[in-house]
């Protein structure tokens, strides 16, 4: 932690920026160990040149220790001004930055107490560090993979037509958990035309014989990383050819980005070879999403591979390659795998079948 | 819901705000239905005197009307502005109010978007309308209440000395989800010193013979209200006399509370009558937050029963009365019940024992 503080303050000096500010999120978890409850107290690290300081409320003082967090921690009592307090250790500073998700009430109070200072946003900078993962992060998100992986593998327990979305959904949330994670993110089960609806997530339709579905799935471990993984089934049926035909072609495409994915590429040619082969087959207009996001201590964080994003990729840089295409009212297909950037190449993260898994 | 949007529109015109925008939260599906997740791809509610909009990602559209929103709805796609987007459905408004959670990136963003605008909080605009509930709210807040008194009810299957705190916390988790709820919030389980750490969670403690243990609880029913309840437990022998002593004040002191709430008064006062029973006893100094927050689609929200908030209760307002004392080193005790204001006193939706349960 004191290395990523080090850094983060370094990389403030480059820029031209006093203060860096940081409210409880990802952010802040990444650069002290702590993972504070966004509540409505305020708890915020505060970076400067001269070092760096945690504010927090009085009643979280043990919570923040028993974290580990080594810098002085600064409190404050119920009825104090937090924001005269960040202030106050801050002197005037000309540029002041915030993290993103900082909340609209917490940067209007800080602009009001530091009245002659200038806000930035702060994200760009603490995302430089985090996209890139230390050896220890790359572990932590290959133990997430495999955990994802063996829940996919136990598909066909619950998969079963006659089913709900919601059923399935149940059996598999207990399973995240059970395979080792600390806590489920989210649970996609799309059947039939439901798939078509990429951010779908469970409802109480009955899965059909032979319809595809989508199951798409992620949660945190204890270690505070996150799993994805996307994949296709079909239970008691032969699905439509028509289905059949788009998903070998998904695939393809979702194969051709992790034989292309290395150091030095752009992000956005990541998407943009696997949008190639998906147009060239004719289903260019149904893939209406990017093709994926980084991932670490947030499901979805930076680097986004995004038309756009001409951030090159560097060993260490962690992200789903996650084409799909969307026929509405009919079906949709995903396949989704967390790959790491290596020295030459890509690291896979998840390992389960890539094609329709017929339970 | 068209009614509550209604209400905003009009709270809106009377306060000279001519937009408010609203970003995934609590406020928003309030406002909507809509519990959009909170994710990187702009979606926001946006309210003029004219109408509303819902503007989300292109992917999320069928994951908004699924989840019933009846306004028009405007997507965009992966590569387009959302902000531009935005500011194209405002026009040039001169006040706009975003939501008190909304992040800083997305502030700064439609400042630029909207430069010769001039940024408020909306939050108590919102705020306004959320903290007095609607019946059917208050049947939702009594239902999750009367399930985390079953969870309570529970705690001597679990609870034991030669337990760690983690194990007992991993079993009340589960009983949350079997009691009725959807979700787990939080789970306290603040054993001997630990105890006095108000928001402390679980630790490897091992929970120890007549050591007193205050266990902190809620989670999110199916309907998407809250449930928060503390009480106070000892296993397998009896605890120090002046642990007992400091519970009897306590418990004085929270039913002294409950008896004095009921319209009118203001929401500090609740905090004074409370904290006067404990410092006549000598123990003021150790109560050491506030006695209260404002409990709905949040665990926590308006009102605060905090020194400073002059609000008066109104019938409908629902919130936590939870003094607690705290010997640091030793042990600390809360006792925790939701109230909801009525017509001519409160209605208390918690109804388990308050004094020290022996297991």
């Amino acid at each position: 932690m004191t290395e990523r503080l080090d850094r983060a303050r370094l990389l403030a000096g480059q820029q031209g920026i006093d203060a860096l500010l940081v409210t409880p999120g990802a952010d802040l978890r990444y650069l002290t160990g702590y993972a504070a409850k966004p509540l409505e107290r305020l708890t915020c690290l505060v970076v400067t040149q001269l070092g760096s300081h945690l504010v927090v409320p009085g009643l979280e003082r043990a919570a923040a220790e028993a974290a580990g967090v080594t810098m002085p921690i600064v409190t404050w009592s119920e009825t104090e001004d937090p924001y005269a307090l960040v202030a106050e250790l801050l002197g005037s500073p000309d540029v002041v930055a915030v993290d993103d998700q900082m909340w609209a009430s917490r940067v209007f109070a800080l602009q009001e107490a530091l009245p002659e200072s200038g806000f930035v946003l702060g994200g760009e900078l603490v995302s430089a560090l985090r996209t890139v993962k230390e050896p220890a992060e790359v572990d932590a998100l290959r133990d997430a993979g495999a955990a994802i992986d063996r829940v996919h593998a136990r598909m066909g327990e619950w998969l079963r037509p006659g089913r709900t979305e919601r059923e399935v959904g149940a059996d598999i949330a207990r399973a995240i958990v059970e395979e080792g994670h600390e806590q489920v993110d989210f649970v996609i089960v799309g059947s039939g035309p439901n798939g078509a609806s990429p951010h779908h997530e469970v409802s109480d339709r009955v899965i059909g014989a032979g319809e595809p579905v989508v199951v798409d799935i992620g949660g945190t471990t204890a270690a505070g990383y996150c799993s994805d993984s996307t994949r296709n089934y079909v239970a008691g049926g032969e699905p439509d050819p028509g289905y059949i035909a788009m998903l070998e072609v998904l695939q393809r495409a979702q194969q051709v980005q992790r034989e292309y994915a290395r150091p030095g590429v752009t992000a956005e040619s990541v998407d943009a070879v696997g949008r190639q082969v998906i147009a060239d087959a004719g289903y260019g207009h149904l893939f209406i999403h990017r093709t994926g996001h980084g991932i670490g201590q947030e499901t979805h964080e930076e680097p986004y591979i995004v038309e756009g994003n001409t951030l090159e990729l560097e060993p260490g840089m962690a992200f789903s390659i996650e084409p799909g295409i969307y026929v509405e009212g009919q079906w949709g297909a995903r396949i989704e795998d967390i790959v790491v950037c290596t020295e030459d190449g890509i690291e896979v993260l998840n390992d389960t079948p890539r094609d329709l898994v017929r339970l």
